[in-house]
C-alpha cells in the first residue's frame, strides 16, 4: 500500500472530477467520470449498486483513479490500486458530503433510493507529475 | 468502427484534456492526460515513442479515451477503441495544433528534437453522457 504524497492532496479539494478505470467483462477498461475524496490511507468513490463499474469491480478490483489539475493540464495524479472493500455504509453520506462541496447543495439529489456502495481503494501505485504549460512556466 | 454522436464533437474544441487508459504490462490500466483530436474517422493522440503508453499499445493496441465537459462534470464521452496505426508522420504537426488550439503559442515547446508517434485509434463503442448538474436542471 502506497501514501498518497502531500503535493497532490489538493487536486482533492479542487472542483476536479477524478475519473476510475474498471475492467469490463470484455477486458477492455471502462473510463467514467467520478467523485474521488482520499482518507489518508484509501481513495473513496462511492457508485450505486448495479452499475457497470460496481459489476466491473466484483469481478476484478483492480482500478485506476486520475485527477486532472482544472487549473494546469499537465498536472495530474494517477493512483493504481484495488478494491479493497465496498460498503452500502457511508456511501449516501460520502455523497452528499461531495454534492455539498461541489454543487454547494445539501443533498445529492439523484437516485437516493438506491442502494449505494463506497469503494475503498489501495493505492499499490501513484504517479504525479507536472510539467506546467509554457504559460506557467514563463510566469 | 464507430461514428462520434455529433453532440460529443464540441468536447475536442473546448479546452478540456483527455485522458487515455492504455495497458501496463502488468494488465493494470495506466490512465494519463492527453490532447485528443477526431478527424470523422479516427481519434488522434500524439506521444513520444518510447514512452509507457507507447509501449503499451505496441503490445496491447485496446484504449479507451474519456473527455469531461470542463463546463458540466456530470458529462462526458467515453471512446472504447484500438490503435490502428501510429505513422511518425503528422505527430509533431498534430502536437504543434493542439499547442496553438490549447495554449496560443506557435509551436508545442518540449521534446521537439525527440520522435514522436501519432495514433490513430478506431472507435469500436462510444458512450456518451449528460446527467447535468443540479444547477443547470434548474437554471
Amino acid at each position: 500500500m502506497e501514501t498518497l504524497p502531500d503535493e497532490t492532496l489538493d487536486l482533492f479539494e479542487k472542483p476536479a472530477k477524478a475519473t476510475i478505470a474498471s475492467f469490463l467483462p470484455s477486458g477492455h477498461p471502462q473510463v467514467t467520470p467520478v467523485w474521488a475524496d482520499y482518507d489518508g490511507t484509501h481513495l473513496l468513490v462511492a457508485t450505486n449498486k448495479g452499475t457497470r463499474k460496481h459489476e466491473n469491480v466484483q469481478h476484478d478490483p483492480r482500478v485506476t483513479v486520475t485527477i486532472i489539475d482544472p487549473d494546469d493540464y499537465y498536472r495530474y495524479v494517477e493512483v493504481r490500486g484495488e478494491v479493497e472493500k465496498m460498503p452500502e455504509e457511508g456511501a449516501l453520506e460520502f455523497t452528499d458530503q461531495q454534492a455539498q462541496r461541489y454543487w454547494g447543495v445539501d443533498e445529492y439529489p439523484y437516485d437516493r433510493e438506491l442502494p449505494r456502495v463506497l469503494l475503498h481503494i489501495s493505492p499499490e501505485r501513484v504517479v504525479s507529475k507536472s510539467l506546467g504549460s509554457p504559460e506557467r512556466n514563463h510566469s
